[in-house]
């Protein structure tokens, strides 16, 4: 696989990963937009970081009404994020970055700040505006793996990095207004809380590994000798499913080829489910769970997919009780979606 | 004030709050549903439970389309949960509990399991279908503010409850599919991880009252001597506003008589400026914090209100790094939203 490196116009770089060395010469290019300095406040009721990115809100609305700026640029009347007639797969800077490590610190008196260093990528999934994970074929998956195994390998080096989420957000209800397939990589300066409570439980006890065998024989939707898509009996969205290695790894870093085809599968078919399930492209926000460092012993990989559905295609909304005290509620048991799912499996 | 204790036909008790005693006697009521059961299970990612109430997916769909379960049923042809023509404030054990006191005991291998005990409750604002806290007289929020208390004081001494939370969703955009205005008491059987945090910062170190110069300077959208409401500089919704007494104070069951008076108009004062801001009933998520006993001295009471929205009307959704990761991005400085929203103030 190849990987190229093209310096933007604003000195930052565009990548593209590819089965064929890319070397087409660009055509033009976006205009170069301000670098964003976001800063984080710490919320002490909550215990953690909120992070500020006010140019976020002047998010460029682009002249032709169906301009979509993860297209080849070069193939259109416009210029867009990637200017090019073709590509693979592409991941290039967030120009409205929540988190991007710069020295511009502010302080507010009272209230504890820090400068929201770190990095946010976009992964542009395809070159084709209608292509979905579910209709990909399985190279372009094992592709994106690769790209993602890249993302994990060069970002956790950095200094004022420490943990890093490729992860999507599908569909309206989910907040996706380019439905380009993408997903775009988070890189905190901090480990997040809801991983620092996994890294922890991880560290106790291997809760995955110990729960294979329920998963495998009650709650899995899919699975074959190496990995699992599995509902987990403690799932907090009533068609939430995990697809995991078998065995302990700590990220996808550490997967063999075998797996790595085992998991691209495994991933189309639980995305294939749910739009059969759906009968449309089905909303979720799946993300990629991995250690905090490339060696661990500890932490087992997996990715999460929580659709915003609840009992049957009803949208659960997270409320009073999520929202303000933490405690999820839910109307069916995943003993009974994973069946449910399971039909949906081609 | 008066209460009334209204036996129901399932056994349980409808309360009747009011500044005129509550005497009529009873139409047709309701059929009683079956007691829910609802269990919980520990997520160890998570290191939260999640309580599983499968009978909510049963909640009936009523006969007539314009029914409304929380309307006097005296008035109507049809019995809903009031029977009766007039009431102020009424409060009943919700039908379809996420939290239930009882014995039946589920166990699943491998999965920590417990009883889903506790108490849900709905509370009625008014018995008028249109009422909203923006119009109603003062005098109702205050009765309301009454029955607040009541409920805490009851409540937190049973057995099975370890903490208390009164909230309401309002607008469909909060999942809301009954408009008459209502909210609902949540009573815990373990403090909520949310609330669990906050009273351990609250322990540390009270960080309302050490920062209640710089809230009444810039963050406050609306304030007299007694009450402050803020948009906190931490803030995790853009127009996120906080109600908290001016001096440390466990829950609303301490309040002076002028702090009730002032807490009733800044509620109102804060509602009707979401609504004027929006144009609209305002979608909002509202919820009491108060402590977990009624005899604390560190912990410090407000109300929290989030609306859905980012910059400008916008909603903001909770997407990949919030869901997923825990980590809350922002588009707007409270310190601008709390100018924007203080013009809206009458």
């Amino acid at each position: 696989m190849y990987k190229r490196k093209f310096e933007r116009n604003d000195k930052r770089d565009l990548l593209l990963f590819g089965y064929s060395e890319h070397l087409e010469l660009p055509s033009k290019q976006l205009e170069p937009t301000e670098i964003p300095k976001p800063h984080m406040r710490w919320n002490p009721a909550r215990q953690e970081w909120v992070t500020y990115s006010d140019s976020r809100k002047n998010r460029t609305a682009f002249p032709p009404k169906e301009y979509c700026p993860l297209c080849p640029g070069a193939n259109l009347d416009f210029p867009t994020e990637i200017p090019f007639k073709d590509f693979e797969v592409a991941i290039f800077p967030n120009r409205w970055a929540s988190f991007n490590s710069h020295n511009q610190s502010i302080t507010l008196k009272e209230v504890l700040t820090k400068n929201s260093n770190g990095k946010c990528e976009v992964v542009v999934y395809s070159s084709k505006h209608l292509d979905t994970i579910a209709q990909m074929p399985l190279d372009r998956i094992k592709l994106l793996l690769h790209a993602w195994i890249d993302r994990y390998e060069e970002l956790l080096k950095q200094k004022d990095i420490e943990y890093v989420m490729p992860f999507e957000n599908r569909g309206e209800e989910c907040g996706v207004t380019l439905h380009h397939p993408h997903g775009q990589i988070y890189a905190f300066p901090f480990i997040p809380p809801v991983i620092k409570k996994e890294i922890e439980a991880f560290k106790k006890d291997n809760f995955l590994l110990k729960l294979m065998n329920k998963l495998e024989n009650k709650y899995y939707v899919y699975q074959d000798k190496n990995i699992i898509a599995a509902v987990p009996p403690f799932a907090r969205y009533a068609y939430e499913i995990w697809i995991a290695p078998k065995r302990q790894l700590p990220g996808p870093w550490a997967f063999n080829d075998e797996e790595k085809e085992s998991f691209a599968i495994a991933m189309q078919k639980v995305v294939k489910a749910y739009d059969s399930f759906m009968g449309k492209k089905c909303p979720y926000i799946m993300g990629l769970h991995a250690a905090p460092q490339i060696n661990d012993s500890n932490f087992h990989f997996h990715i999460e997919f929580y659709p915003p559905l609840r009992y049957e295609d009803k949208p659960k909304i997270l409320a009073g009780s999520e929202s303000m005290a933490g405690v999820f509620v839910m109307d069916v048991l995943p003993e009974e979606t994973a069946i449910t799912l399971r039909k949906h499996i081609q």
